[in-house]
């Protein structure tokens, strides 16, 4: 099996830490989305919304959107609940990181990280703070009542938050207003199988 | 059940449209958001996002998040295959829908249809275009090889897809360029049990 991914990405981090909690072989190919990589005829025609993680199994079919592959990998596993109820809890998690999280803490972050806030992305890098604080209070509140964001055990949904959470810090979110987020980062942090950002 | 929702909303209209098809009974309860109605302290108490659509169960149980409650529904029925391949197909569709779709296609028909697209939201609203016709074409393209987004049945990928899509000339898109999405449309127009926006 293969994965294309840059493990300076969140949403690729997603894919690679389930892959290595659940022990599952595979190759990583590393691709580099400011060379265009994701915009090449062969990789399109594979993925036509040209964006990574993706996954080719080994029967050559393929996968794309972190949250759907972390899906795939993790049915049957501890790391989704059988429990339909509680399933659904899982995606609920999933669906508010690619909506209400991601859009304001990812985006600030690149801003921040990879382009040193700009002078013409600087209204908008002020823009998201609203909302990624927001995203962060949502998860604190919840972390506040149960261990991991759907009950005492990891699921998929706290792999999902966490790659762009624990490096909230790099898009201007201070974490220190938020302490069950970082006993919980530091939870993830020792778990069996970790790996971390490249 | 209680289902909180305004059926003027697609992400709203996705889950009424599942529990027509289902048949599976509940009190449909309208919420104004512009009223502040998802703001108010009894809502957030059991939707801490205060966001719509939102579902009570009769357990007293509660659900949030669109996608999440189509995929809660629909576990077990025709909407969403066993098969694990498959449903992460579902799965990529719909985070594709919350990721690159909502947000340019839903957004710019908010701008015109509501605000009639004030002079300080022209360069956003001009600004959705490209990723909202993007969207559309990736879904055209799929519509050309399949009947429905997962091959020859409709799934809750087509529900979340459709709800926005036929309404996106009210946020500027013209659905003549995109004649297979046109006729999906009017496949799913014709499904029995299918119920419109209000």
């Amino acid at each position: 099996m293969k994965v294309y991914g840059d493990l300076q990405s969140g949403n690729c981090l997603k894919v690679k830490m389930l892959l290595s909690f659940l022990n599952i072989k595979h190759e990583w190919i590393h691709v580099n989305i400011l060379d265009g990589e994701t915009k090449t005829v062969e990789f399109l025609s594979k993925y036509p919304n040209g964006k990574i993680p993706a996954v080719e199994l080994d029967d050559g079919r393929y996968l794309c959107e972190s949250n759907a592959i972390l899906g795939y990998f993790s049915e049957n596993t501890a790391f989704l609940p059988d429990d339909t109820y509680l399933k659904a809890k899982v995606y609920e998690w999933l669906f508010f990181e690619q909506y209400s999280h991601e859009p304001f803490i990812a985006v600030a972050r690149f801003i921040q990280k990879y382009l040193g806030i700009p002078k013409e992305r600087e209204a908008e890098y002020l823009s998201l703070q609203e909302g990624g604080h927001k995203a962060l209070q949502l998860m604190e509140n919840q972390l506040s009542k149960t261990k991991y964001l759907v009950g005492d055990e990891m699921t998929i949904a706290d792999i999902s938050l966490y790659t762009y959470s624990h490096v909230a810090d790099e898009g201007g979110f201070d974490l220190m207003q938020y302490p069950e987020i970082k006993n919980w980062c530091h939870r993830t942090q020792s778990t069996p199988g970790y790996v971390g950002m490249a």
